[in-house]
């Protein structure tokens, strides 16, 4: 059996790794069944067999591959039918919203929920998040607690680009979901899995979006470990 | 002959619209010719055949096509060797890229330039230009003389997914410029035709690829009238 190790938090449920959730929905997305491995952030030792330490990592019959894009290229590379990206052209356009995903969205999302993440994980886990999250930012957890309101407009106002484009067509790509619609997908299900801040206006087209990239995968999209 | 009616500053050779630079190179890029008329910000009347009145339009033969976007859909229709976009789908990612530019790109480089803009005018576009960025802007373009290097940095940031891409790919395209590639170099030509003004450190690695996508049409793009 297919096997993806998945960032999970206190709960098995709550799975909430933007980088994991591309795979799961790629995977839903070529028709490939997976079983959900929960794996937590202080549990390096059971990537070891990996060559490296986070997730994720998809375990195909003999085949390891670790790193989301990797992931992808890797499916596409063994599953052709249905694939994320239908040229070499268009994956190189996917690989500018990969980056724009990581290097604005997931910039402007995480101030708003790494309170929210902290709260999701095991003790453990919370105390390796604050050690390696408040190094990085060089600021205490607790220091993002207020500015709610500001942040969530810079993130609207970040989302423009995908805002105008999905207003003239269905999905990033197009007419179909693509690579670059799982991407970009999995930045929104990261705070949906673990906060009840609501990021979008209801009328914002983005929530469209959202909602058509759920309901184009709802049956096959599973939670089960 | 083919048209292309092209944004001129007060010197013919002052080319400077992002637009119109994308078709510029968008031609270049399939070997067809054209000539670049120059046309000014209050010569609205010169594209009433048009039936819209902005830069760039395209003349081919008993076609007229404005709107830089529909242009190259329609090159890629018309002329398909060399398509600016290998399929739906990359077209479609490429619409995200030209948001991006759009949204935010071109929003982090016109404060930098607008004066600059204004001084390559002649004295009636610069009337037209003032009356109408200043109600756009509700500011006097005057409040843009300092904080440049504020809007320098905030520029550097706003390039991230660029830099990152082209820093594993020559291209946006990939191996070869696509049409996405042309819409984010318009947006640098802009600056280029009217300041002085450095925009990135010479180790940047958008710098390599703005020079990569200079060479590759630099034998086809010329600013002849």
């Amino acid at each position: 059996m297919r096997k993806v190790y998945d960032l999970a938090g206190r709960e098995n449920e709550c799975r909430f790794s933007p980088f994991c959730w591309r795979v799961r929905t790629a995977l839903a997305h070529k028709d490939l069944d997976a079983e959900f491995v929960p794996w937590r952030f202080t549990e390096k030792d059971r990537l070891a067999f990996s060559g490296q330490d986070r997730v994720p990592v998809l375990v195909d019959g003999d085949r390891t591959v670790s790193d989301s894009w990797a992931i992808m290229a890797y499916l596409d590379e063994t599953y052709p039918e249905r694939p994320l990206f239908d040229s070499p052209q268009s994956r190189a356009h996917g690989l500018f919203v990969k980056h724009w995903t990581e290097t604005a969205l997931h910039q402007a999302i995480f101030p708003i929920i790494l309170l929210d993440i902290y709260r999701a994980l095991r003790p453990e886990d919370q105390a390796y998040f604050r050690e390696s999250r408040e190094k990085a930012l060089g600021r205490r957890l607790e220091d993002f607690e207020g500015d709610r309101e500001a942040r969530l407009t810079t993130l609207r106002r970040t989302l423009a680009p995908l805002r105008q484009t999905v207003k003239l067509q269905p999905f990033l790509g197009g007419a179909e979901p693509s690579g670059a619609d799982h991407v970009v997908y999995g930045a929104f299900r990261w705070p949906q899995a673990v906060s009840d801040t609501r990021l979008l206006e209801p009328d914002d087209p983005v929530q469209g979006w959202l909602n058509r990239v759920t309901a184009a995968y709802r049956d096959r999209v599973r939670l089960a470990a």
